[in-house]
């Protein structure tokens, strides 16, 4: 097939993602957002937030990375944060296969470098990788507090759970982590 | 205010974006899209189909333009491409307010330079926001396409509307322009 056929074969399937809703509300607390909703999100975050990135990190690689970080859920579904039934290893196995499907409808050279993009932010190592981590906990938690907690309410989610979850934060920025923490003690204040 | 502090306040206050609704329905017909979908996608597709451009562009400056491009709607809300009513003066006047009060939220120096993004994508004149532009008439035409045309038809939008509004993809690239008439004389045909 035709390189550019491919590439928009690509992008009119991963217009699925918009169709993959997340459990947490948008700020306002309306509706529930959708996973394309949160990559959008979550890429501005990253040029606006990068300077407090743990070591210095490409932006552009970054940035590809949240874009891309949620397209296996096409097929494998969003499995919420604080469901321990959901993250089991079916769901590695799940996405795994989902991801094998979704990039090599791209041409070869694309399908390795976005692949790999993904492979990095599960594999968390690189500064990277951390720093897009660091964010994905961070913009849902941002939406929850500004929306009253309303999906940890709905969810019975309790305050020790939302500090296990974000513990990580700090490992791809500091600021950030510290930021996060005097945002939650105040919401456990309330 | 704390540099954070601003950072994040902007970053609330742009899940506004999530609540504008387009025109276009998502490629399976199911609902039209929201702004942060739709910035999300041509942000992804800025990645995938850079090659094209017709001058090399720097692809985090198109990006980062394409993921801010739609903020203004915030406040001066979507006007659909194909209505002559709400593309008049008036349109002009609301965005460069909103652009005033929403990228003046964050630290001057992230403020001048995401006002500086949309303000070259308005200008459409270097080969990033050229090539943004493309970008950002190809995305909701391949949508219509995908779901034959609904939109176009709820509309009424005729052939050489459409035709008339694709003209200047090639500005940004001639593949991608060459492309998309190919597509557009086929549903022409249907």
């Amino acid at each position: 097939m035709d390189r550019l056929e491919q590439q928009i074969k690509f992008i009119i399937e991963i217009d699925k993602l918009k169709n993959i809703i997340r459990r947490n509300y948008l700020a306002d607390g309306s509706r529930r957002e959708d996973d394309a909703d949160h990559s959008w999100h979550l890429a501005l975050m990253c040029a606006i937030l990068a300077e407090y990135a743990n070591e210095k990190i490409d932006i552009l690689r970054t940035m590809t990375m949240l874009l891309v970080h949620d397209l296996v859920e096409i097929d494998a579904g969003d499995t919420y944060a604080y469901d321990t039934t959901g993250a089991d290893l079916s769901k590695r196995e799940r996405e795994l296969a989902a991801a094998d499907r979704i990039f090599n409808l791209l041409p070869e050279d694309q399908a390795a470098y976005l692949r790999g993009l993904w492979d990095e932010f599960e594999e968390n190592e690189t500064p990277e990788a951390k720093f897009a981590s660091a964010l994905d906990r961070l913009q849902p938690f941002l939406l929850n507090s500004a929306s009253d907690g309303k999906s940890w309410k709905e969810h019975g989610v309790t305050f020790s759970q939302v500090l296990k979850r974000n513990r990580e934060t700090p490992e791809g920025s500091k600021v950030l982590g510290d930021y996060q923490y005097k945002l939650l003690k105040q919401e456990g204040e309330k």
